[in-house]
């Protein structure tokens, strides 16, 4: 089970939106990047952070527990800095083992959820 | 036909939400693994389960018969045990024979119906 | 520009829900796969479709002429037979000349419209 | 961090809504293409739309700098030609160099936001 996935992963579309209908943590406005560890050694994932008009920001360091999935709010990680809202950005997401990457977002801006997701690029 | 596909794939988004608005089966929040089989040879399908803070459950076996097409809601399938609401989770799905799987949520805690979906990772 | 692209294509999700809010064609519960073909031949398109409890339906024959693309309507296919509303189903997609296929859903049975779309899966 | 990335992308889907409920840019129907240039090289990166009916358009040159993300609004570009609105269309996008490309589009036709996500198809 443990031969699935890559290192090396980007999500080139990044925003949270600054705004929330509503104060349950599950409705707030939200990014995730959804990280599967599928195989039996821990993961130590680096993540860098890209913005529109100043140099990268990180890495961010997580871990990802052998044969655990840990979905990581880009709200949520604050060092070394908290991803600003409203604010355009793109992720690397690097690993010493394979790993597999799914982006997703939350909207609730106005009084409906909306939501996205994709699987992230990848490459070997 | 039968070659399209591959045999190994991963879901790294998964979350169930726990409420709905509406009683219709086709309405109530839900998350599927819509799974192709093109070939002339049943895929028998394991499934495995990943969740943030506990060991993987599984496997759960499915059979998509060969040139059919099965839209597996987890939210249905319960041997060796149900999937939780309101749970981040994965899921890795092997099958013996090339399959194609897409990932879908319907999200409908809200009066408005939200949709996500994302061809799965593959692999070899 | 002509070498990008696959021959053969899947996509797993499928499923035109069988009401809508609107009488707008454009916001008519619809589902499409969106065909480019960037090369400077004609792609003689060939579609298959997978349902849960029969055999597979096609060939649907659809020509995407060199330079062009086709933002085909599941709901507007019709031989050898409509796609049935309210039901799973699957394509393929196969083409002689190399294409690209996105999978894309407008769901207005609600007051509201919900989308999705993903890339589709491709090989060779 | 250089080595992540495609030259070619392209994206099959493609419309934008010319209707919106909102005057807030950040919530006017659009779509971009979020392009992530994490190498050490700036992007010189020509973009060039497909239509039903006609032939292409471009190309639209665009600069991602390096270690920068764009998100860039079909909406924006403008020359040679705006994207007409309400008409489907295709794009693909080259660079010089390896960059990322995810697809995006919000759709605030009736009072509420429905988003739709997907990583670009690429090729080496």
């Amino acid at each position: 089970m443990g031969d699935i996935g890559n290192r090396r992963w980007a999500i080139a579309e990044g925003y949270i939106p600054g705004d929330s209908s509503f104060e349950d943590p599950a409705l707030i406005s939200h990014e995730a990047a959804c990280i599967l560890n599928p195989g039996d050694q821990d993961a130590n994932v680096a993540i860098t952070l890209f913005f529109t008009d100043r140099e990268p920001v990180g890495p961010y360091r997580v871990i990802v527990r052998a044969r655990r999935t840990r979905h990581l709010r880009f709200n949520d990680i604050d060092d070394p800095e908290p991803v600003p809202r409203d604010t355009p950005y793109s992720s690397v997401i690097e690993s010493d083992v394979p790993i597999v990457v799914q982006h997703s977002r939350l909207d609730s801006r106005k009084a409906e959820v909306s939501l996205l997701s994709t699987v992230a690029y990848s490459q070997g």
